[in-house]
């Protein structure tokens, strides 16, 4: 790639930014969008716009939601959004930070000397537009020369400062962390244990079991228990008549909106529906008793799993954190999720089919890291001209057309690819939930890392390693040349890298300020979903899909930083961009669906560090390629003294992610003491953790509200 | 190495065990020699044995300490001498067991197999005294043989078997860890934790801050507590005190001797001696009050660290288990040591200076482990006839001699090696104490796993992978070449390890049945000792060279069950020996110094799976080189299936020797309730961890009560 083709896609795609940043203003003001733009305000007020006449303001654009969107305050964003959402926009931050001085650097230290170089002395020295990319970077440094010494001073340099940003974020995410713990009110997920693996015993139920032994052993802490039952079938059951429901309520409303014209008509005239009504009525009827059947049946199906919840925080955690049955496969505890986000499948395997799963998942996701290019490398080649004008013979014509077969040959394998990775998500959302987690937060941060790696190893190593898979694994099983083979191969991809996050990092932050393709899709679904009667709902944001994607950038980043500085320009417009489109949409578009407290933050960490090593590593094989071994041994104890570093802020600020100390703990639970509304917090609490499967239905009733949101379940 | 060779060898080994067995049934009879046969009888009895006369019967051999070893039951080992004890004796019996199931299938299966093979066709089918070990070794099977399947099928059941013994020794023995758990009395570590790290704050002394901390957080269970100081000083002054003390307590007793004769002569009889004792006491007498003035002005010179006591073991396992403080640096908890057992110097280090000894401590023992061979092999190049003769002159005419030219060629070396090798376990000794731990029980473990690892290297994989340091560590850097690597070399040095077991297997046994070499030492200092008025000791167990030396002999029989199975009635005779050996002098020489209750298990665990993955990568090899390829591949998931067996092991079993489970600890504490001599144990609890160095010194007082034992503390 040479500079004027690299700049013509700059402009294309800023020209393309500023086409969706003006499109956005205006779409966002239409009143048939709000449920696309401003979801949350949506939500907050229950109301909609009804003024439908034209106005010539909501046809201009406007910078407004670019300004509040920057001046939102952290608290605020707290306050809105919850510390998951501020970890998130501290990503950027921190991301914004390393890559403005790295930009720093690159763009007036490392690009000149880079330029200077004439190692690849290839082209005219004044001819810059036609000059190629690989002129800025260290492969044009001529070999052994002493200019060498400045990209590895600038290697340790920038190491230092992304160490010590790390730190610093590190030390302020936690510090807040403990802040949002000690500002919260009483929730049931703190005052609550999942107790799994219970042993069971003859002649005594699960319910028996635990009462008896968390009342001999925790008497002066424990409140109350709910064991879960077994209810696959009564979620199924649940599932028809919620279908019947809906279908119920679409044609009553149908049947009260024809009313309306004939107040004073009565249902007779309306014979035929009325039979249906009834029939379904009947119908609903009898699904709510057979509901209503199986759940008194099911009462003893029980499953060795109870949520069990104490009077006090440190009383949960000391039963957390102490092993309780001699048997440490029995009685296993972990911390109970927030009750909005238990995963209710699956509470009924034991400790080893856990234990099995988690194996099988694991090698699940090892197997399609691996192996999903193949398939797509084979799909591809299918899809190619001939095999098109075989298949579809009538496409004869359109497909000898000059633009359409250049389209075809240019685009079609990397939408084939596009389209494959469309369902890696999915796929790994499944694969977390199978390894047997209790909560959507713990699947989806599980998801997140395999997506990681998965985006890690199919876009990075594939692309650098290019060869058969088994060629790329098998660099792995020799150490010892990883160096070497890294060495030769980075460099040599850093153009593609960069006309990568041109292209895909700007126009998948574009799609996601347009919101045109997921969320029109959301948008459709709502509709129908509200004709049926369903509850509006705001969508979270799916961390498992975007913080791969925006530390991806981050690893390109870092790892190029010294190889290839021309990227950092293009990764820095990529975050600032990042930073408003992600502060504007917590603010109208995502509501939080649960609240980590910032777990989050240590997979960013790692993968920081991940990515620095990578660039040790390459580093070290550079200097030996360019005849430079004195740089490329003094290079080596900087991983070393990176992994310390990491191990350092394991120790200091990890166990912080996992638990809250007793300090925290019993600080809490000193104020709560004075607090009047503890004893009705208590109530609460017997009942929080009750399968909303084995809640009263009452359909019938509900089905003259057709305007009320479905609640299936009423406590 | 030809079979008649080795039987010979195994012969004159044989006898000298014999006759080690004899010497040592007339010797441990003979009245002198108490204090190194029996040191456990004579510290219980108070008494020693008075009759010098002769008598014929204690000059014959007889069996009865062999019948009353073999007889002796679990119980009684548990009794006198402690469940780390008795664990030891397991690895013994777990390891008959193994090698006697190993040794029928290897002797009467597949020793034919490959004697039956024609690979190695150098030598005579008949000729059964010259045949080469090699022929016994799966070497001598024909490449590309069905009979190779017979191995495979071997490799599988074997590593069945182990794992199935494996899993019943870790269940037999973490029960016995719980019920003597269940069956101790109180003890001041259970009630106790150390708190290291307490943050300082200008005015509060660590001892104030130790006090409101655990007053405010753990109001209902917190005892007392005692802030270590920083005694260093003290304890050189009274390491003084203690030298001057002996010699005066010496001259005194030779004094005392010579009054005996003249019962009423008076002490002015012997001026210069009184003139000397008066000298000596006046000095004990300053170094007393300098002791006293030192430990008054220390008493300031607090670390921050302290034993926390608490009233319940639940209540201290709280503590132990949750973080205290908000910064995971700070107020760190660990189980404190038995009261015996603290290792008072490192405690004023840092939480950021133990991390960094630590690290230093790794480096070190990686550095000596890899490096130690360079050494020993400049000194035996050093050593060698032509130096020696250039070095002592006046040897020329003694080493022209054939006899014992030879004997220095043949063992010159490998004596240097193990006068190197002498040093090793103190060296691990000192970086395992340099690395922070608090109890010389820790130390010893830490040590016992560095002086394994140095022994895997330095006496298996120098000697497989004969070659530079260089050589070896490089095999190592390409995990993909292990298998191929070690296939080749390993069964060619079976021959040299199979007469290792032979004769250093059987002589350290017999050293240690004889006792000669460590215990007379041991004897000789203790008879000094005794002279100047010090306490006669038991020794304890070295287990930290003791459990690497007997698991190295695991290692090799389980790496060489189905490459070389005539190893295996070796190791089956020398299991047995040290089974009765260490039984015997448990029963009579060595007492427990600390109890760990077992926490030896786990290495031993470990070092099993370790042998048997080696195992698995060398068959994974052979069979390659073999020209068995199926075989090779079919062996792959053997390696993954222990793993996966260990992986079970450890959730299921290595909680339980880390710690005790609620279960246990509330039931201790409920029979606890009803005893009425808890009141009594608590007040001793309170000042069970003060440092020796600040007790109160009484030398004067006790100097003419030579007799006594020293005890330079008086409670």
């Amino acid at each position: 790639m040479i500079l004027s083709a690299l700049l013509t896609s700059v402009g294309i795609n800023l020209g393309l930014c500023f086409l969706f940043f003006t499109l956005y203003s205006i779409l966002r003001k239409q009143a048939g969008n709000v449920f696309v733009y401003v979801p949350r305000l949506v939500d907050k007020q229950k109301s909609e716009e009804q003024s439908d006449g034209l106005n010539l303001g909501r046809l201009l654009p406007s910078d407004g939601w670019v300004r509040s969107a920057w001046q939102l305050s952290e608290e605020d964003l707290l306050s809105i959004s919850g510390l998951d959402a501020l970890v998130f926009m501290r990503v950027f931050i921190f991301s914004l930070k390393v890559f403005t001085f790295a930009g720093i650097i690159g763009i007036f230290v490392l690009i000149p000397v880079n330029y200077l170089g004439n190692q690849l002395s290839i082209d005219d020295f004044y001819d810059l537009p036609n000059k190629s990319l690989d002129s800025f970077s260290i492969s044009n440094v001529n070999d052994g020369s002493n200019w060498l010494w400045i990209h590895f001073s600038a290697a340790y340099i920038f190491t230092g400062v992304v160490c010590y940003l790390l730190y610093c974020e590190y030390s302020y995410i936690s510090s807040k962390r403990i802040a949002c713990f000690y500002s919260s009110k009483p929730q049931p997920h703190q005052f609550t244990i999942l107790v799994r693996d219970i042993p069971s015993s003859s002649g005594r139920s699960f319910s028996e079991k635990v009462e008896s032994f968390f009342t001999e052993y925790h008497p002066s802490t424990y409140l109350s228990h709910s064991v879960i039952h077994q209810t696959s079938k009564i979620r199924g059951l649940i599932n028809d008549a919620d279908k019947l429901y809906r279908k119920l309520a679409r044609i009553k409303s149908e049947n009260h909106s024809k009313q309306k014209f004939k107040r004073d008509g009565f249902l007779g005239l309306f014979g035929r529906k009325v039979n249906i009504l009834d029939h379904y009525e009947k119908k609903l009827e009898d699904l709510e008793e057979n509901v209503r059947m199986e759940q008194y049946s099911l009462a003893s199906e029980e499953v060795p799993a109870a949520f069990v919840s104490f009077k006090s925080r440190f009383g949960t955690a000391v039963v957390l954190h102490i092993q309780q049955g001699v048997n440490p496969t029995e009685w296993v505890t972990e911390q109970a999720p927030e009750t909005q986000d238990v995963h209710w499948p699956f509470f009924s395997a034991s400790f080893i089919r856990r234990w099995i799963y988690k194996l099988v998942a694991v090698v699940a996701v090892i197997a399609l890291t691996i192996m999903f290019l193949i398939p797509v490398v084979i799909v591809q080649g299918l899809a190619n001209l001939n095999q098109l004008e075989i298949w579809f013979p009538f496409l004869k014509g359109i497909l000898s057309l000059t633009v359409v077969s250049q389209l075809i040959t240019g685009y079609l394998p990397s939408l084939i690819l596009q389209f494959f990775l469309f369902f890696v998500p999915p796929m790994m959302i499944l694969f977390s939930s199978m390894q047997g987690y209790v909560s959507h937060s713990q699947i989806e941060k599980s998801a997140c890392t395999k997506v990681l790696y998965f985006t890690i190893w199919n876009i990075f190593f594939a692309n650098v390693l290019s060869g058969s898979v088994f060629y790329q694994v098998n660099v792995f099983l020799e150490p010892k040349n990883i160096p070497k083979v890294l060495a030769q191969a980075v460099p040599s991809q850093a153009s593609f890298f960069i006309s990568y996050v041109v292209t895909s990092g700007w126009t998948s932050l574009s799609s996601e300020l347009f919101r045109l393709i997921p969320l029109l899709c959301r948008f459709i679904r709502k509709l129908c979903a509200r004709r049926n009667g369903n509850k509006f709902e705001v969508p979270a944001i799916p961390y498992y899909s975007e913080i791969p994607t925006v530390l991806f950038f981050g690893l390109l980043g870092v790892t190029y930083f010294f190889l290839a500085p021309l990227i950092l320009p293009f990764l820095l417009i990529y975050f600032c961009l990042g930073y408003i489109i992600f502060r504007n949409q917590f603010l109208n578009v995502y509501a939080p669906k649960y609240e980590t407290s910032g777990k989050f933050w240590p997979m960013v960490h790692n993968s920081t560090i991940f990515s620095l090593i990578l660039m040790h590593v390459i580093a070290i094989g550079i200097f030996g390629l360019k005849k430079l071994p004195l740089g490329s041994s003094l290079t080596i104890p900087l991983p070393v003294l990176t992994l310390l570093f990491n191990q350092y802020c394991r120790k200091r600020f990890l166990p912080m992610f996992k638990a809250y100390p007793t300090e925290c703990l019993i600080k809490k639970d000193k104020e709560d003491q004075n607090e009047p509304s503890m004893a009705e917090f208590y109530d609460k609490l017997v009942t929080a953790y009750r399968d909303p499967a084995l809640m009263p239905v009452q359909y019938a009733r509900n089905v003259d509200r057709h305007n009320s949101p479905l609640l299936h379940s009423e406590v």
